[in-house]
């Protein structure tokens, strides 16, 4: 008998229909000889409800007291799972994070899990239950206050659970089918992945795709927690995320595993830097003091008649202020002519590890973008990536040319449902 | 420096505007030099919407989930509470029942408490801040379950806590002014009484008094806490219930109290049953094991011809097909003619600690109804309570009869908002 961890997000329990036929899943999986731990999410807007009274009764809520007004979300949605699944015959029992033993820091908000005691879990399971536990939520460690994971935190509290339960699978339930060789909104002919490695799914990660958040991968990878990301809404099998393809998990794109963009970031251009040891150092001292994670960083090369240079990073649009802001305030110390900041910006990223071995891929990229008339403004490259920026007008046709050129394109145009997949 | 714990209601807090409107006058009472802890209920119709959704997933909600799915609706009122606050430049810091130290016995819907370790509450205080906590809910002492206490629940919890931290009072806020001599909806000269004994509110609160329940009253008195009932909506002062009556609090009607009634009891008749010893051991043993709790008995003279009598007795009416359905089962053992079951009754009571030293008061309380016309079904009477069934028909007119009777009238029509109080 294996142990398998579910989640199932906002928009699979967003009603009492919705929450009905995800129960009927879960006793499925529990009819097929698994023990079965759910970790479900706050019903469709129960959250931005729950934001929008904080909002009326103070502009900037506390972190503490808006960390447990959000967590009665979750505490809605699994109690009424469990109800749903003792209504079809079976033994369930919901529990919150600190139920659970999430255990996180003290940072409310976006706290991070530090450690996973799961020994009321393992009981309800060894007692023959089903478990369903509150994604998105712990309790911190020093305080015992209760704590969120910040976005996407659901899915974290999926694999964290999946490896301290040692499950066999982590099967995350959302509203598309899987993960695709490119946003189906963007490239019609985008192809459901059978299998893709952690390491490519990271890089896909943190270039744009939207299916899993970072973290989550990272969690997964560490503790080799295979994960499965499959429709709430179909029977199909989804994509599998893990170190090595198992049985018959098909790998038909050795080199490239897909393309993602991503529309979110901006960038600044630090204008006429004195080319000596210590500017960028400067620069980047900077925009770390003032919290904000940058992306890309392209140095040009040094005009000799003048001794100054460029320096152009990306970053969140949402942060752009208040990087230029920090930059200016330093003016005097880092020494610069000028700041440029665009947000009309779009990246594109080619990942797959057999980029490695395959030279020609950057070619190949460069060409296919060159064809379609698209001009690249910088260049960053890993091992397994390349990403270009080019204008944000560009981003479709670009996405699409590189996508075709790779031969990623299915034979038909597949049926797809899209949306967001809720925290 | 006092403490002070106050109970604010659903309707207190049912929309933003509530919320802040009550958060004002927790800082008032912070900054008048007491420290402060407040119980909360859920805003409103949260609690009926939960329990909407509840019924939309499974017709008979599981114990344990059903308290899980509840306790969300006070997390939400007090982190917006414990917001508001802070937004007012006060420090808050909400608590679940469970961090509160609220341990109850493992009865879900309905839990007893039975021990309350409030140290991280005392701690809070220690640190100037004003305490939000959650009523209506606790944690299991074995199970370390979520449990809710039932209807009224917040009342006890407030009580329970103002107990535990030897607070001065224990002020329930609520949507009417006070405790009043009848029902203000029945009696327009209906007036507020000042001060009440412990035992007299407890006696009011059995014959259907619903500003304070029963269960609240009792703790109170048994840890001697002085409860304010008061308008969470007026600045007025309310009814303060205590063993006796403190500095300016007016005793003005040393004799009668008030007037309550109840419509919520029907009366089943028990005909035809042989005068005998055990006979009437047998009915109520049989309503005993159908966990049936029954309210007045009566036993007829004996017809000395037959050897037979009837005995009738109240309960809720919503117990009432059960009871019919138990006697009938057992009515082999027992041993009776017919049953007759009546939901046409009303119950008017006379309730104050004078009468034990005024023989006059039951001659006075049957003359009045007599010349109001009502006819007495039954009666029962205890050192500080009169109590009659009359029929449904007649309570108006009997409340109000009475009322003028014993000299209870106000000057004046006084101007009243009454409404449900939430739990």
């Amino acid at each position: 008998m294996g142990l398998v961890v579910q989640k199932y997000g906002g928009s699979s329990v967003a009603d009492a229909e919705g929450i009905k036929r995800v129960a009927k899943r879960i006793v499925d999986a529990k009819k097929n000889g698994n023990q079965v731990v759910v970790v479900v999410s706050a019903m469709g807007d129960t959250t931005d409800e729950l934001i929008d009274l904080a909002e009326q009764v103070s502009p900037i809520p506390a972190g503490r007291e808006f960390d447990m007004l959000l967590t009665a979300g979750e505490r809605i949605s699994m109690a009424l799972l469990a109800m749903a699944i003792k209504n079809l015959g079976h033994e369930a029992q919901s529990f919150t994070g600190s139920q659970a033993g999430v255990i996180t820091d003290s940072v409310h908000n976006k706290a991070r899990i530090i450690d996973v005691t799961p020994g009321r879990i393992r009981t309800a399971l060894d007692e023959g239950n089903i478990a369903i536990v509150a994604g998105f939520q712990g309790v911190s460690q020093d305080k015992k206050d209760i704590t969120t994971l910040g976005r996407g935190g659901s899915d974290t509290t999926a694999v964290a659970l999946a490896a301290a339960l040692d499950a066999e699978v982590c099967e995350i339930y959302t509203d598309v089918d899987g993960v695709f060789t490119a946003d189906p909104r963007v490239v019609k002919k985008a192809r459901k992945i059978d299998w893709i490695s952690f390491e490519d799914m990271l890089e896909l990660a943190a270039s744009g795709s939207k299916v899993l958040l970072h973290r989550c991968v990272e969690y997964a990878r560490r503790y080799n927690i295979p994960i499965h990301v499959r429709s709430s809404f179909s029977g199909l099998r989804g994509t599998w995320v893990s170190n090595e393809p198992q049985g018959d998990q098909q790998v038909e794109h050795a080199i490239i595993s897909g393309v993602a963009h991503d529309v979110s970031e901006a960038k600044i251009t630090v204008v006429g830097v004195p080319d000596k040891p210590g500017e960028a150092a400067a620069i980047f001292r900077t925009i770390a003091n003032a919290e904000i994670n940058i992306d890309m960083v392209v140095q040009n090369v040094s005009a000799a008649s003048t001794g100054l240079t460029d320096i152009s990073f990306t970053l969140p649009k949402a942060e752009g202020r208040k990087a230029i802001d920090a930059l200016e305030r330093n003016r005097g110390t880092i020494g610069f002519d000028s700041l440029r900041y665009d947000d009309q910006i779009a990246k594109i990223s080619l990942v797959g590890a057999g980029m490695k071995t395959n030279p020609g891929v950057t070619a190949g990229f460069f060409e296919a973008l060159s064809d379609a008339g698209v001009n690249i403004e910088l260049i960053s490259t890993s091992e397994i990536r390349i990403s270009v920026v080019t204008r944000a007008d560009d981003v479709i046709e670009a996405v699409r040319a590189v996508h075709t050129a790779f031969g990623l394109d299915s034979d038909s145009d597949e049926a797809v449902v899209y949306g967001g997949t809720g925290r």
